[in-house]
């Protein structure tokens, strides 16, 4: 039994712990956004690889939903001293884990030897492949009176509050940028294939976006699953509200039913979008489900309904 | 009137808070040590500069000497969960300094141009000159089961504790490095002349050894004194006497002023050696002074002492 997600950060996390806990040890693959990472002060952040890192370790902040829990904060309040920008905040104990990657990159380690380690390092056991270990950036062209700015979706997100006025986004580098072997190889002989509730823009669609990986799920056999990242018209967090017109997709389930209709059989919506299951159902599957996840057991259960979907009911629920 | 200091690290600093409490506004220099610079996980590390601006701007540990006051450790802590090194202690405020100090070196900046940076953001305004801002080295030759390791002096003293068994100590590329401009100007216009109480081996003597610095001195008509960082047979902090034989000189306020006799005019050596006063006076005026400024009178106290001994006693004692 092989099962592939590919996952952004905080949401998909959340749908991963229930996963790790559904389906059999070692059945599990995660491919990760790379797209979001950024240099922090000369650090390679790696946001959605770490949310990941950190949730499967159980080690993630229950609240934030990033970043460590029990996390302080005295680095960054030292940086202000010397006028460095803090506005992309870095914990003291998340420290080590980019000055870690850092080094380790510099010495010539790929992004995903060292996120290997990383995983290691918290106890995590799921293989987390970055989705390609080239450098590629989400970017976004925002309108700013009347000025189109062409900005990192990190200060888009966190510098200026994700503001309305996205005239495009686009994921720089992306065109040149080679999968991991391991990941085509890992969707190729996939048995299921979940695309995690992420935004579609920039978390799933930078994934899909490096050349090969959308063929290699087309041609898959896999069954295949989405769970919308959309309740109702907004997402259950982050900008993807303000990211999806400007990508063509509707800000809603069945949004996300027709963008994905040519690479998935399911898509989950959430209960409180009971009503558009009919809209859902011409582009796939309709599954109804709590899509939530505010805590484990109904990241669990969400899980459940998932692994249903994909034929593996009865394996460990 | 222009009083340039000599400085190592905690030693030195302690002086050095005295110095320019006693002594007027803006007469002060200090040049410090880069010798025992080092790079941990790829930040370029300033122990002894650091030391310097963190005492001058009232924020050093008062107990270890050395970091900042009201310092926290999860960065380290953390790091151990990646096997990192963590024998060189960085605090989680301590590594902001250490991160500015990096990206603007990569950015192009010299060292003593991030010095004033730093100093600047502790509100220090006292000039704190590297000697060079060219990379010099301590390293130390020691003894180890009948083999010769030579290995970084940080690794030396902390890593492995200080043992015996040097063999010799050297500074790798002092030959070719060039000494900062302003500190031979410095040196050169200088009324008065300080070497702080710090190791004349791998803090007073890397500075000497920057080509030009020792001719700067013995040039300069200043008034010389310097301050002995050994009373009795040990120094009041540091390895001084396990590598001060293997440099030839003798661990002691007499061996300290045959060491400096070409250099200085008067050697304060502490209460405690009053009984070598003679010894001393073959090669330096000898003034007696408590030495150990075990807090901040002390260190006004003994900075009172030398500038009394430099003609500056009326100045603002």
């Amino acid at each position: 039994m092989r099962v592939v997600a590919l996952a952004g950060g905080v949401g998909a996390s959340k749908l991963l712990r229930g996963l790790v806990r559904v389906l059999p040890p070692g059945s599990l693959t995660v491919v990760g956004n790379t797209a979001d990472d950024i240099e922090v002060h000369g650090l390679h952040v790696s946001p959605d690889l770490d949310t990941i890192a950190y949730t499967l370790g159980s080690a993630a902040d229950p609240e934030r939903g990033w970043g460590l829990a029990g996390e302080t904060w005295n680095a960054r309040d030292a940086m202000e001293r010397y006028g460095m920008a803090t506005w992309f905040a870095l914990g003291d104990r998340d420290l080590a884990t980019h000055l870690y990657r850092t080094r380790r990159l510099r010495e010539g380690a790929c992004l995903s030897e060292v996120t290997q380690e990383i995983c290691a390092a918290w106890n995590v056991t799921t293989p987390v492949l970055p989705m390609t270990d080239d450098p590629v950036t989400n970017r976004i062209v925002v309108d700013v009176d009347g000025t189109a700015e062409d900005i990192h979706f990190q200060e888009y997100l966190i510098r200026r509050g994700s503001p309305p006025g996205v005239i495009r986004s686009y994921v720089a580098g992306v065109e040149t940028a080679r999968p991991l072997p391991a990941v085509v190889e890992a969707i190729r002989t996939a048995d299921a294939l979940v695309l995690c509730p992420s935004n579609p823009v920039v978390s799933i669609g930078p994934i899909l976006a490096v050349p090969g990986v959308r063929e290699a799920i087309q041609r898959s056999r896999a069954r295949k699953i989405a769970v919308t990242p959309i309740i109702g018209d907004a997402p259950v967090r982050g900008p993807a509200d303000k990211l999806m017109p400007a990508a063509g997709i509707d800000v809603s389930c069945a949004g996300i039913a027709r963008h994905y209709a040519d690479l998935v059989d399911t898509l989950v919506i959430d209960v409180r979008d009971r009503d558009r299951a009919a809209e859902v159902a011409v582009f796939a599957k309709c599954v109804v489900a709590d899509t939530l996840m505010t805590d484990l057991d109904a990241s669990v259960g969400l899980a459940r309904v998932v692994c249903a979907d994909l034929g593996l009911g009865g394996l460990s629920a």
